[in-house]
């Protein structure tokens, strides 16, 4: 649909294991510390030159067709409770949609994405929803004891979808929390979508730093499974520190900020505002790290105090990331410094994960308008 | 056993209700704000009088039996992850009890409160194993539904009860987390144990300001419930705040240092050392305040922010304690000043508690010794 443009933040420490074929395919790799800064490790010509040529692709305005379905799903996980509550609240307003979430410009739909797990105040019934949308499960043939959240992700895709068609709705907010300390974090799966990209940015410039990094679970070869997926576009919005099946006011507060500032933009977007060319900072996935566990599979250790908390903070080779149940510290092994996320979540001890390292990275994007309108401002 | 002396901190509104009956059988009446102070709405001689007859009989010593055999439950509670990881850790120990724990004059069992729910990582499987220790459901007869929790708790009664007999174990310490600000709050359920007493005032000497207030979770007519009532003697640890099915570093940290001071008194205590009169401030529960909800029991409003992580702060009719979805603010209804606990625990949502009201009581107990044993030296 557009063409990306990635500048990639790593420490100098893995520049030397980079090739030159990530710059012919439009990835040019910096060093740069952790700040967005311009250190480069080649000499300034020869970074004119690599960039010259995408660059000049930025140029061109991007026009993309308008959103008319909006859906908003909160309890995809039926413990977290902030998209639990608001979707409840949406749904009661006596079989109107609430005027929070209702925009002229397109229809908007809050929907209960897990209603049995919501029930029984727990992540999931029989398998986690939010990884049952690829087209294989979504496909899958139902038997006997087919796990009801196969069941309902195909519900989910017949009424939202069919994922990757036409019909499918334009876009899915998708609502979350996290017992990490990941603040107001936007969850974005494509970079390719510039759609979302402008609409990051956009809650960006919106809501200033209350705004934490945008994290991009992209990874190559591994198919999108997300709720949001199944629709044209989409975004999660992923909120803590909030323990499962409690609703806290200061968070509940933060989601309708970030719920109805990312409808404003659709609106803008489909009223013909014209959005500029721009960039986006994403802390990109590049590893699970695991806790260190017994022949049982049970923790050995837990988060180190030094590292609880500070989702977001570069993480350096050799500093603490575990303590374990003897006292004793266990360090960083990676090779270079990253930036830990989803440190510590609740529901990430079954996934074998302690925490992700992700990687800086900037993503330039063309301009957006909607197709088919005449332009009418630039925001 | 022994002789308690209560003073009931309470604001000047509710003065006027109590009776004089209650001083008769050892109660007086302050009126003190909440600062344990000695602004009395009484006379200095009437005081005096009134007081001279119970504090008499503080001066007695009490001999207590040894203790001989202490068991330290975790994961009563399958998701409160302090308990589950330390015992696990402490069981994991080469088939010995890990040195943490033990002490030369008694023994330490490490016990797995409810093993299926630890691990399914989820508070219980069929009930709440914790409100399961009434002697009506030790004694029930087991059917083919009867709940798993329920014959947990006949089966820890086996082991380390039956309750209320000679044959229970001496001592049962049970480490909880709750998603609540609580700190380190010790849960007494028994006024009238002066074992308990004096190692909740042991543990608020050698902890210092670590120590939150002592919640008396005690109500006229109410049987004991808890696993910790299995014993002799008996205490609850309950660690906040941190998210069910986590973790936390700082949170474990002070768990082991309450365990291990716990057992540093009962050795104490064990072998001949006096523990003098003394005096315990404690927050009596009085009332459960529950979340407004709609026909079908769900949630209309979340706690306010100004109440927020606010547990054992004064709370004054008026204040702010609901933020409704609709944002309006729901006051404080209660006749007088109250000390909220438990604010916002993830469990408590389907136990119709949004917190625990509480009041301020000093309970004044005699000296204490073990039976048997030459007296070795005040601490």
């Amino acid at each position: 649909m557009s063409f990306i443009y990635r500048t990639r933040y790593v420490s100098t420490h893995t520049l030397p294991l980079l090739s030159l074929s990530q710059v012919v395919v439009g990835v040019v790799v910096e060093s740069c510390g952790y700040s967005g800064g311009s250190g480069l490790g080649l000499s300034p010509s020869l970074k004119e030159q690599q960039q010259q040529q995408p660059r000049a692709r930025l140029q061109r305005m991007e026009s993309v067709p308008p959103v008319s379905r909006v859906a908003i799903f909160g309890g995809t996980h039926g413990d977290e409770m902030s998209g639990v509550c608001l979707v409840r609240h949406w749904l009661s307003d006596a079989g109107e949609v609430a005027a929070e979430i209702s925009r002229p410009s397109f229809s908007s739909t809050p929907v209960m994405g897990n209603p049995r797990a919501v029930q029984h105040c727990t992540r999931y019934i029989d398998t986690d929803l939010n990884r049952c949308f690829t087209h294989e499960q979504l496909a899958m043939e139902v038997k006997e004891d087919t796990p009801y959240e196969t069941l309902r992700a195909q519900e989910i895709n017949r009424l939202f979808g069919p994922k990757g068609s036409d019909k499918a709705f334009d876009f899915i907010i998708d609502m979350h929390n996290t017992t990490s300390n990941m603040g107001n974090c936007l969850i974005v799966s494509n970079s390719a979508d510039i759609v979302v990209l402008h609409m990051a940015r956009y809650m960006q410039d919106i809501c200033k730093s209350a705004i934490s990094p945008v994290f991009l679970n992209e990874m190559a070869g591994v198919e999108r499974c997300y709720a949001s997926s199944v629709s044209k576009h989409g975004i999660g919005l992923e909120l803590g520190p909030q323990p499962q099946g409690v609703a806290r006011a200061d968070v509940l507060i933060r989601m309708r900020k970030l719920v109805t500032t990312a409808l404003d933009f659709l609106h803008l977007f489909n009223t013909g505002h014209e959005f500029p060319a721009g960039s986006l900072e994403v802390c990109r996935v590049t590893e699970r790290i695991d806790y260190p566990r017994d022949s049982h599979g049970n923790l050995t250790a837990v988060i180190h105090p030094d590292l609880q908390d500070r989702d977001w903070e570069p993480l350096h080779p050799g500093k603490p990331v575990f303590l374990t149940l003897d006292g004793a510290t266990v360090p960083y092994k990676g090779p270079s410094v990253t930036i830990p996320a989803f440190i510590n979540e609740a529901a990430y001890y079954e996934k074998g994960l302690a925490f992700w390292a992700t990687q800086r990275e900037m993503l330039h994007f063309p301009a957006l308008r909607v197709h088919g309108q005449a332009s009418q401002a630039h925001i």
